[in-house]
């Protein structure tokens, strides 16, 4: 049996309500669909896309298995023939998308879909689902990426992340984004993401003796121990920790302490004590770890002041993006049955027709702007939404997260200077194709045709 | 085969590294965990308990399988005789809760446990991750509850919920606090939430004529379609809909339309002109529901300034509590081995020993303050700790969901009036009972002496 998250009805009811009248209408023409942001949060100068492997499994398997149909019956909302429809439903159309770790600006489409209308349209809610928070995650993690200046960086955020799902997809959305590593151990065999565990504080408190918790981890753990040395008095566990790390040596030669956690107090002072207390007691070998409510103002502070800090964990701030803890992102039909669709909604219209990101670079390879432009417009420039799955036949398999990975360094080495900074830039520039904002022009034009149309025809129907 | 969310590996690794050390010394004295918020969030003025009946099943569930064991034998960072002693790791302690719904203040025990220590130690991460997500969620969808006064609220949030447990989670815990359903078909059941839909934007695209799109949807759902006004222009789309409803009637007599759906703009503006419009048409059975980045200061506006709006859908901002996207909770040691212990890290002190709160309430059944009180502290009030698993024996099954709306319901309505405001209010007051400081106390006293003998005792071993 499938667990619920892989079941179809994770959706949306609207999705199967406007399947079942476009079922009775037989309306099943080609649609085109494309997911963007519509503006970034404030403060943030660029988004990273991720998620694009988790949206490749979804429509690849995506079917109403035999509960799904049984509770469609029983609900009595559906008719048995809109139900019976289903049971061959399948996604059978094209995917074009940004490859994952790839930055992108507000309103450049990260996915397209190309399907009948009722496959691109069921898919929605689960697509932006997916796609949403792993881009959500990516984004504020590069940040802290950017802030760490090569300083470890370890997920610290399951406890505080929204649910099993958002716990080991921000792993991977962060180690994509350049993150050494997570601490849920479920990252590595999911993802085959490093993960890296000390202990609680609670560790500590049930021996009587702290010594004696550090002694019993460093002697289960002779090569790999970090001690959390902020329980009681941070000063006096380091001072500790250099006594320990000595009679280890003398007692057991084969025992190397690696580092010491602080998860608490004024971190940049307390580092400095414990850098000095370590470096006094010939210590000099064992790092120093800081964990604690940590986002990447706190690196860039830290870091900037000089503490001797050599990796951090980075929890619930960049797990639930808590900042920004959402994007504003849409996921809307640009074209059916060939005509060239937009949402004209105050403060949401869209821009319409099947289109593409050029991005365009300086003479050093810095990204200089992007053109958002119709799909066949002929402009100079990176391509960057790239063909994915077509007719239901995945062209590449995902990528190895070690080459996302590159692909996200080289992406953010490529950014403008302002924009890696953590305070607003002025905006990148996003120019929009004279072909393009042509079409939307016809579009209106169009559209207001047909609004009038509308009411002459229902009010002729009406008499 | 189980889904990964199922797995024992969704834990912090750490959990891990911890058990091995103490299996390594042997040490499984009973401990006694209790889950807490340390304080409330900016602007809150209460938080409401949920997730129990997810961590009843997670302990209850709780075992190592084949692949588990697996990764950990092949992952070479434990010892063969630790991974062995997981084939049998069950939970086999005791649970103590505030029973789903009911409200709580900082530093108050939302769940007790007591086992032995690895099995109290090993649930932390995944314990955390599930009830921190409902009560975050149930805490601020209260807030919409209040604001609606008696209005519809429904769900909206699957797509920007973080991943697929957050979208079903949050559908259960907005429902727990009030909400009258969901949008997350899978709401329905997995948790026998009712689930509403309509249209999107998208379907009214997919029509050349906007009111072909509504024409064929009301054939859909002839006692049950909710049309989508906003995509074009607002007031024309509501006088079309007038036009329809008195066409339905002619030609279709079996056919009402429900409700009229705004997703965007003025929405107070919008909603008095399409209430005229409909009024005036005779059409004063058509609701109006209202949607689009709504919260419960969204509501109180619109509902305080009069707005004739129906129902409301509530999606992103509540299912990712976007003002307060997570909550400074904690999972401490309080008790090893019959002694109480306590964590002094700077601004992260916590109360030893087992607690337990009394509520009082006033001569109208309003309450009026806590203790927080050691468990066997002889002290007047409603005890809210309730047993819940007892030696592995689940004491009575999860309440049904609408015995814990009751309870939900009766909890908000017994709150003090100014903590029912939105804004912030002077704190509830939680006393701490004598005995319970004069323990922190002596637990201080205890551990200053014990660091001193650390130092004294190490000092001595290493010579």
């Amino acid at each position: 049996m499938r667990h619920y998250s892989e079941s179809a009805l994770l959706t949306d009811l609207y999705e199967l309500t406007m399947l079942q009248a476009y079922f009775s209408r037989g309306m099943d023409d080609t649609a085109v669909f494309e997911f963007f942001v519509r503006q970034l949060p404030p403060g943030r100068n660029f988004l990273m896309a991720a998620g694009l492997a988790q949206v490749v499994d979804y429509l690849t398997e995506l079917l109403f298995d035999h509960d799904d149909l049984a509770w469609l019956s029983a609900s009595g909302r559906f008719d048995p023939e809109f139900i019976a429809s289903l049971i061959d439903f399948r996604f059978s159309g094209d995917v074009d998308a940004l490859p994952e770790g790839t930055v992108f600006f507000a309103d450049e489409p990260v996915i397209r879909i190309t399907a009948p209308l009722r496959e691109a349209q069921f898919i929605e809610s689960r697509v932006m689902n997916l796609l949403h928070y792993q881009t959500l995650v990516a984004s504020k993690a590069a940040r802290s990426v950017i802030a760490a200046q090569g300083r470890q960086l370890v997920d610290f955020g399951l406890r505080r992340a929204h649910g099993a799902e958002a716990a080991v997809l921000s792993a991977r959305a962060s180690y994509i984004a350049g993150f050494d590593g997570s601490a849920t151990t479920l990252a590595a065999p999911l993802f085959e993401i490093p993960v890296f565990g000390t202990m609680a504080h609670s560790f500590v408190q049930a021996y009587e003796y702290e010594t004696d918790a550090f002694a019993a981890f460093a002697q289960a753990f002779p090569h790999n121990a970090t001690l959390l040395i902020d329980t009681y008095d941070t000063e006096a566990a380091a001072q500790q920790v250099v006594r320990l790390q000595q009679w280890l040596q003398e007692e057991e030669r084969d025992i190397q302490l690696k580092a010491v956690r602080i998860d608490s107090g004024d971190l940049d002072a307390l580092a400095r004590q414990v850098r000095q207390i370590l470096d006094a007691g010939d210590c000099g070998g064992i790092g120093i770890f800081a964990s604690g409510n940590l986002d990447e103002y706190a690196l860039q502070a830290l870091l900037q002041n000089g503490a001797p800090i050599d990796g951090f964990g980075v929890g619930t701030r960049m797990n639930t993006s808590s900042d920004a803890p959402y994007l504003d992102c849409a996921y809307k039909l640009v074209e059916y049955a060939g005509q060239a669709r937009r949402k004209r909604s105050p403060g949401k219209a869209t821009w319409p027709g099947c289109k593409q990101v050029f991005r365009h670079y300086d003479a050093h390879g810095v990204m200089c702007g992007d053109t958002l432009a119709l799909q066949h417009d002929e402009i100079k420039g990176e391509a960057l939404l790239q063909p994915v799955i077509r007719g239901s036949m995945l062209l590449t398999p995902s990528s190895p997260l070690s080459q996302v990975r590159a692909h996200a360094r080289a992406q953010i080495a490529s950014l403008p200077p302002a924009l890696r900074g953590l305070d607003a830039a002025p905006p990148y520039p996003v120019a929009v194709s004279h072909t393009l904002q042509q079409l939307a022009q016809q579009v209106d034009e169009h559209q207001r045709a047909m609004a009038e149309a509308d009411h002459a025809h229902w009010g002729a129907d009406l008499g």
